[in-house]
């Protein structure tokens, strides 16, 4: 009996093993729970490398702003932009290193301690040093930087994301104030937005701050990042005046070609690329592949529509196919949807994109004729009003659930709640740049000067603050 | 004994549970389907990633067309050459949003229902409107944009990918017709190619249709992008005639010197890196990771060697190492790999890129001495041409198994077989482009007209079409 | 009692069925087994992806370096720099398919075969065509390119991440050399670099040579790729002797300026674009996702106080916020800090990038004003001396703990060990360029010429070399 019992033992032993595939296991075989670690890893690596990806092709952008903005300006200040361009990037990678992601993205990690972490960071601001355990997210998340939690990469590939758009936030000023800015303090300037303005408004939207609280809505920053770097320019270009030359007795404007209309374009091309870094990018991850595509997909459709628009509106206007404004339109595009990208269909997008077309095209010249604001490249309008539109459009097209996304938009049966709230953001970022710009622009012309010479600024800012000649050895006439 | 053999029972239940590791599991554990579905999300996390990653690179293209062309013509007319880049590929994201992608991979659902199928898409034509449950793949698929369902990613990432490639073929003639075509004319041109012309002959190739079901194969497109665009180019450039000047009184070509011949070195760098999107990209998945890394060697050898052939062939002919030819040598070799990449060895990616090299060099030769057509660019020689070579040359050096893939090609023990399906492909599609070609541009030429006045040609279009200067304050000589 | 014994059989063989779940599997359902194989698979298409997409990026940086070339130099001569670099990668393309890769990573696949080895590759030379079961990695890896098993990606993508670093040493000598080089003879000695000089001393490194196994480390090729070029550049000055009329009859330098600054900026942008996939990339995987987001950092940080730096340095000396040595400091940044990313913090970064940034000021000033060599671009400077500096810098600041990577630096308690490896390293790889470098240079010099004509010279390499001009109709003044 017992002899029998055991041959049952083994048997059903065999048997029990065997079912398991045990027998084809060694001590170190795989379990479920060894498969579900490395999918995990799996995850954290694609989700890295479209985060470093898309970072780079939005650290790319600064070429497009360097090109577009030198071609809109005349031969004489091309080095001039192009240094601005290459030291605000390099002042801003440091000064969002050193304070701005911490004051952008730090906690407190008692979020019960302050209620002044609804407008300002204020834990591990220094050098990215507060405690954290990323990749890890939600409630795994243990550290100071809670609000960018969401995402499941490395701490400095989230910092790197982020700094590349606050560095686009400061380039865009430069071009609203090209041709009369003292290169000195356009550094200085550099160093406060992405040190200090950007940082702080962006953490009341997209650091878990008081706009965020409120239910405003900006995807990948036509506010956070676009609406705040045009708003600043129209401080800058506002405080610095305009360009000699630029209005005549009468107050009338008078056309200053650029001297390189094929940079431009390459410039908006790269820009164009670049955006696609910027928005299907700011997903920070992989988990909704469907979102990655149709983000990208209405980026594209804006600004194709926008461009378009924009053509046809300057040619409406001018009886010819003017090319700066259909280039300055697909900007204006790009900028319009990349606030309501993620939550918005394609046909919304041929909207957004089509009334942003003609609105750059209005604001350009309106900004000119009766602001009589010197904006050489079409920043204020392109960034700050465009980026104001989309940002507002959201609350006309949101087809979000409310749920972790925004209501409905009132032409989707939301009613106005989603429309007021997108206003309350626009309004306050334009309030806060403002009164910001108003003292970081009044402080340094008052302590160090904003502006060339009148003899430095005829001569062109190449010679005088550089030493350097752009084209060396060609004549350009009239200048 | 029964209390035996519950010890017995109880310690065999123990030991199965153990073995399955389900004493360690709550009701929460992950099981092997819970891990498989993981699987495959990353699975499609990573497709996507590589699609959308690849498909900014073929965009990007865009720009390297647009300096390519603008600097093998000459100043006054850069601006216009720039604006029919940015604007083809505008319209073209739209017209291949409205209609192109539908008509290219739209099903019909039931394939039975029609004939018709093997000639053009069906089913959800407009908008991408049809049903459809990407990034399902194969049998789990349901929807009519079935002859894409083989890639597992999402529908919108589908369709960007196609689109850029579609703009690509568009985008190509622009150079063909440059310095004397109608800038609306152009635009008109422009939606037609993309909204129907290239997406039915790609319906035929990539769509499911008649030359697919006959055998023949093109991987990236050789034939359904660049032959689409260089015959295209030809019809376009002979309905146009050439530019005032070209020809001296006996018809003897005469040398129109472009102006920058850096920016069309930059373009064409700027085309060999997009290239890496197009054919690599065109995988669409990662499912076989070492033919991803066999295309981009394939592609960059047959560029390379070609771009050396080139510019031997020429210092052959002429004496020197002529700039020009080199480097539409390149893009001849990224052409002519483009439809064989997946199905040759390296070692025929050089014969390829080789021949390619030589062939373009005459092939510009010829075209303007013997045909007399006018081609600023090179773009009939280039992706006509090259595009016709590289579509046979899969015919001689395939190594597919015929499996889902060509058949062995000539030299490869193959026979003939695969030769005589490329060479109707080729065929087939030169004769739809003659023809489709041929109604559209004497058609616009009829109702619009299609090229501008003698006077506009001489000032440039610049001034006439856009009221632009490319390079304000720059003199250019003998213009 | 057989019966009960059965019935107890039965019911234990339900048990342990339903605790494996194999009674709702069938025959084709997937175990932890078939799991753990797709998520290989999956972690195979992620590295590869990631591998082929930095690779694109490094590829790019061939538009960077002849953008910056052609901008630092003559209007007359920009086309024979926009052709060399054109060339010298086609050219690479090809010897490093046929030869290099092999001498570089090639085994012997039993490696007490030969002490050889040590020195140069041996085994699987011609063509990739040794034995290789990539992606197979360490243990599981057979085949003769054992030193890069470590990475688990295709060999074609091996080879062509690598293939491109060929090529990026090989194009920094083109700058050095410009404006009085022959054309042949460059396209000869291009050859030289990515077939020979650049595999053997790459060999020793990163092929599991002599210097690797003596614990000299360089991430991702400050010495490898960079050193290479800048050294070879150094002699190759030296051979061809300066352009006429760059020292006056006392020997002092007179400045050449370059013909478009703005061209340099792009080609800046570029390169700080491309370095993020050759550090970064030099992973050639994500197993380590902090890794890849810290390098990336460390890369951006050390490039943008170099520029910085740089630029401060010039206005302390000059008195201008001069141009190009803002330029040329992001890349002397960006050249430093390639050897020590994966083993420094961020700060550590901050301090290497910012003395690149005075150093190279300081260099190119000392190269031209004490060695009397002419190197257009400061090449030399950038590639050779920075180069050094940073990987002798990682012997300073290491945070490596030794064990599969360097020891800790000086200045992080490690004592000198790691820095003598470094300063070993640098002077053997500094001797080997020096004495390849001469061969070559005066062995093309004796049987071919080096130099072109003093007319030749004087009129330009364009019109010489090419027969065209890179700017038709426009006149440049004093060249």
């Amino acid at each position: 009996m017992r002899r029998r019992n055991l041959v049952l033992f083994l048997l059903m032993a065999f048997f029990s093993l065997a079912a398991t595939g045990a027998f084809a296991q060694d001590a170190d075989a795989p379990t479920v729970e060894t498969a579900m670690e490395a999918i995990s890893k799996n995850t954290v690596a694609i989700d890295t490398v479209w985060v470093m990806v898309t970072a780079f092709l939005v650290m790319w952008m600064q070429a497009g702003f360097a090109l577009v903005e030198t071609g809109l300006t005349r031969a004489k200040n091309a080095v001039n932009i192009c240094m601005k361009n290459l030291l605000d990037f390099s002042f801003g990678s440091i000064a969002f290193l050193v304070i701005g992601f911490g004051l952008m993205f730090g906690g407190p990690s008692d979020s019960s301690v302050s209620a002044l972490s609804e407008y300002i960071g204020l834990d591990g601001i220094w050098f990215l040093s507060g405690e954290d355990n990323s990749p890890a997210t939600g409630d795994d998340y243990v550290g100071v930087y809670g609000p960018i939690n969401w995402t499941g990469v490395p701490l400095h590939a989230k910092f790197f994301f982020q700094m590349v758009f606050a560095a686009t936030a400061a380039t865009i000023v430069s071009g609203a104030m090209a041709e009369r800015t003292r290169f000195a303090s356009y550094m200085v300037y550099s160093v406060f937005i992405t040190a200090l303005i950007y940082p702080i408004s962006g953490h009341w939207i997209w650091g878990g701050g008081w706009l965020a609280d409120m239910g405003f809505w900006d995807f990948a920053g036509s506010t956070v990042v676009h609406s705040v770097g045009g708003w600043l320019a129209l401080v800058g270009a506002f405080v610095l005046g305009p360009r000699k030359g630029k209005f005549d007795a009468d107050g009338n404007p008078r056309a200053i070609p650029g001297h390189n209309l094929v940079l431009v374009t390459l410039g908006v091309f790269i820009l164009w690329l670049g955006w696609f870094g910027f928005n299907p990018g700011s997903t920070m991850g992989t988990a909704d592949t469907n979102l990655i595509a149709l983000i990208t997909v209405n980026t594209n459709t804006a600004a194709a529509i926008a461009a378009v628009a924009a053509l046809f509106t300057a040619k409406l206007m001018f009886g010819k196919w003017e090319a700066t404004m259909a280039l300055n339109g697909a900007l204006a595009g790009l900028v319009a949807i990349t606030c309501p990208c993620a939550w918005v269909s394609v046909e919304s997008s041929l909207i957004i994109g089509a009334i942003a077309g003609v609105l750059v095209v209005l604001s350009v010249i309106g900004i000119e004729r009766f602001l009589r604001i010197d904006d050489p490249v079409g920043a204020i309008s392109v960034h700050g009003v465009c980026g104001a539109w989309g940002t507002l459009a959201l609350g006309l097209f949101s087809n979000g659930s409310g749920d972790a996304s925004p209501t409905p938009g009132l032409f989707n049966g939301g009613g106005s709640e989603q429309l007021i709230n997108q206003a309350i953001g626009v309004a306050s970022v334009f309030g806060w740049c403002i009164v910001t710009g108003a003292i970081c622009f009044y402080g340094i012309k008052a302590v160090m000067g904003l502006r060339v010479s009148e003899v430095e600024e005829a001569e062109g800012l190449d010679f005088g603050e550089h030493g350097n000649e752009a084209y060396h050895g060609l004549q350009f006439v009239d200048h």
